[in-house]
């Protein structure tokens, strides 16, 4: 058991793990289906705000709900730390919005459903990213009850929309920045390295999503009787799409890489040490081979280099049998992560020019900006990083890695740039388990671990911000 | 009046068109959702076999239903002309399934409801090839019920398969060769050039049809996450759809024009003087510009040139909003349009070894050939096409022009391998009617003049081989 964590507390979580009672309330939450990117959805995203203000009420915590012109916000504090306003103070982000399920039928149970099989639980949301706000609740709900109280002021953000780019939560961020005040950022949105290794993550990726259209006939036409005689917007899309790569692998697109800060050689160097397993993880993924971009690693590639991946295309018929038609439209959906120190609005922007370029004749193209997401990297030598580090390696028994993640979170890069104090990403998911996929699952131990390391994360920030309040991570 | 047409048959034929009655008659075999690509309509399929085959016996043929090893064809005849066996015998071809209604939304009327408007009849299959079919059903009728007689033997043969590429029916004509034995045949399943000109058209490209299949993931993987760390399949797919033609719009596959027969000069010249309204084409297709293969017209482009388009694509998410999942599967659909002397299958094996040849690394690649049909080439200076071209001018009061088309009905091919006689494509469809789309119509005037036509043709065409058998068109 980890010093700080008080042994009513450590009893209290142990028990509710042997009951199962802790997974059973985390099911209440998953099964409302807070699908932020589907309208249809919209009151179900208000259920899960709802939902959690009332649980972190009964945790212990004052709550409320935050509007904004999109999905609500929780919002949660407790304020009654030794010192008032002076005390110590940290501010935990999550999210309670999440993917759509599709494809439906690739799910073993229903997504809205969790579902115990053999130690993991299945769910939408399971691990992106309920279950992980969950272990917070259980964390701070346990020390209120126990003790009546909590290392420090905690303040909690749970916002609606990071499943669709947090479009309108900035807006949010900087109208509340005064009550978001803290000297640290929590944060559990993003996985482990693996099993073995607890994690703080000081680097993400950031996103530029875009929607290309390309419209030729005005309605599908016969293959036969007009084949050869117009332009293929299907064909079209697939040059514009073939032309975002070179034969490196590297984006073709002028200027994408002009803001791209090289990897510095000691954090390469500090990648290649990691227990990275590149055939387990290939496994897991299920693909032939790790390829993309030559000269780089493929955890370089992953965390510390930016893509243009397409997400989606479709075109014309694509049913069962051999429908001749000449498709009229083709749309395609593109993403691209963007690393230190792209900026979305530019890349998007370097995208459309391309498109616009490379776009062949005889058909009409239009480049729609769907959302972005700016890119962040901390300092991981800061001395909040090494006490968080300790508080997990007393929770899980096994030593703290410091990795990036190829994901994005706009929500970091907004709070560390209003608040300049040192964000923490401490999650407790594994990287196989199905985030934005079918069949998303938790691992139950670690969501228990979390749980526990999440109790003495706050124990070891708050004194280490104690001894010395800090200064921004960069 | 055309002279070689029987009052009596002209008059029925009028008194049924004030009515309508020919339309309603029509609309009950469009009803019949005969959509030979989607194995949940088969019954559908046979059900308007059925229908047929009682309606050509009421008309006052004998007539029976053809088993193959897919969806039925329908075989009728009438052989009842002075001269017995040794009278001239016509076969007339036709199909009675029909292609896959979707996109469903796009339809101003249900697509199996035949709904008049503006002196056009919609519904999917008026124009292909229902009511073609219904011209020659409505002709014989009034021949047979108002003369007692034909002027020569016919044989009708309307297939079951022809919008999957008629797997099953050179099977069945070959079998069937004896029964078919013919002089000459007749096809009205291709359009006119304009409803200026009725056409006889000589040519027809062929078909290969294939889906490309590219697996890399097992599973659709979250993009921030693994976006750079594998192939994505949509961005794969992409280049190679992009590799299938140069910067000329030529087809960039190994192999794949070595078996083009160049269109020869004189035949560039006589459509060069064909009355084709290019702008006007271009408006009802509603495509930005005609555009294709470099250094030939549009019109060769469509009858004289073979393709390499994009039927269907289809990859990861392109619903609502913005999922950010790496897909785990992509797909196509690739229609080759054919022209003498290609082979279908030659050209499937061309287009798999490229497919193999240009496959990045990182994905598996399925090439998969779904069906194909050879091109066919007539020779229009044929006394056989000049006796037809008399029966249409008379029909329909202007001149006739001598056309190819771009499209494939594989029969005519295999029927003039098998039967070495002349093939007359007689078509009374417009080229604007949506064949293959949604809103698919009929001109009734054409419809109407169409069917007087075919009395018209059986007389011409009777006479002219009853002067001296011909020879093969070829």
């Amino acid at each position: 058991m980890a010093p700080r964590i008080p042994a009513a507390v450590g009893e209290r979580l142990a028990k509710l793990a042997a009951s199962g009672g802790d997974v059973a309330d985390l099911a209440a939450f998953v099964a409302i289906p807070s699908v932020s990117a589907q309208p249809p959805h919209a009151p179900d995203v208000r259920r899960s705000a709802e939902f959690l203000r009332d649980r972190l009420r009964k945790a212990g915590l004052t709550a409320e709900i935050w509007e904004t012109q999109g999905h609500p916000s929780v919002y949660a504090e407790w304020l009654g730390a030794a010192g008032g306003e002076a005390a110590p103070t940290i501010l935990i982000y999550g999210h309670h919005d999440v993917q759509p399920p599709e494809p439906l039928e690739q799910w073993g149970t229903p997504p809205f459903t969790a579902s115990v099989r053999d130690g993991r639980l299945y769910g939408r949301g399971v691990v992106d990213d309920k279950g992980q706000v969950y272990c917070h609740v259980l964390a701070l709900e346990a020390l209120l009850q126990e003790t009546g109280r909590l290392p420090c002021n905690v303040k909690l953000i749970v916002e609606g929309e990071e499943e669709v780019g947090s479009a309108h939560f900035d807006a949010l961020i900087e109208k509340k920045k005064e009550r978001l005040r803290a000297d640290a950022v929590l944060v559990s949105d993003t996985p482990m390295l693996d099993r073995d290794h607890p994690s703080i993550c000081y680097g993400l990726r950031g996103l530029a999503y875009l929607e290309i259209e390309v419209a030729g006939p005005d309605h599908d036409l016969h293959s036969g009787g007009y084949g050869g005689g117009v332009a293929n917007p299907g064909t079209a899309l697939a040059e514009i799409l073939a032309s975002l790569h070179d034969k490196r692998g590297r984006v073709a697109v002028a200027g994408f890489y002009d803001d791209v800060v090289r990897m510095p050689g000691r954090e390469r160097k500090a990648i290649a040490k990691l227990p990275f397993d590149e055939a387990g993880w290939l496994k897991t993924v299920g693909a032939p081979a790790a390829v993309g971009e030559q000269g780089w690693t493929t955890l370089e590639r992953l965390w510390g280099r930016p893509t243009c991946d397409v997400m989606g295309v479709m075109s014309g018929y694509t049913g069962p049998g051999a429908k001749t038609i000449l498709p009229s439209r083709a749309l395609a959906k593109i993403s691209c992560r963007l690393v230190p120190d792209q900026d979305p609005g530019k890349v998007a922007s370097l995208l459309q020019a391309h498109v616009r370029k490379v776009a062949p004749a005889g058909v009409r193209v239009d480049v729609r900006v769907l959302h972005g997401g700016k890119p962040w990297r901390a300092e991981p030598r800061h001395r909040v990083f090494k006490a968080a580090a300790r508080a997990l390696e007393a929770a899980f028994g096994k030593p703290t890695v410091f990795i990036r993640e190829g994901g994005s979170i706009p929500f970091v890069r907004t709070i560390a740039d209003i608040l300049q104090v040192p964000c923490l990403l401490v999650g407790f998911g594994l990287p196989d388990e199905n985030a934005h996929a079918p069949n998303e699952w938790l691992d139950l131990s670690n969501f228990r671990k979390g749980t526990l390391a999440c109790v003495g994360l706050y124990a070891e920030v708050a004194a280490c911000i104690r001894k010395s309040p800090p200064k921004p991570a960069e």
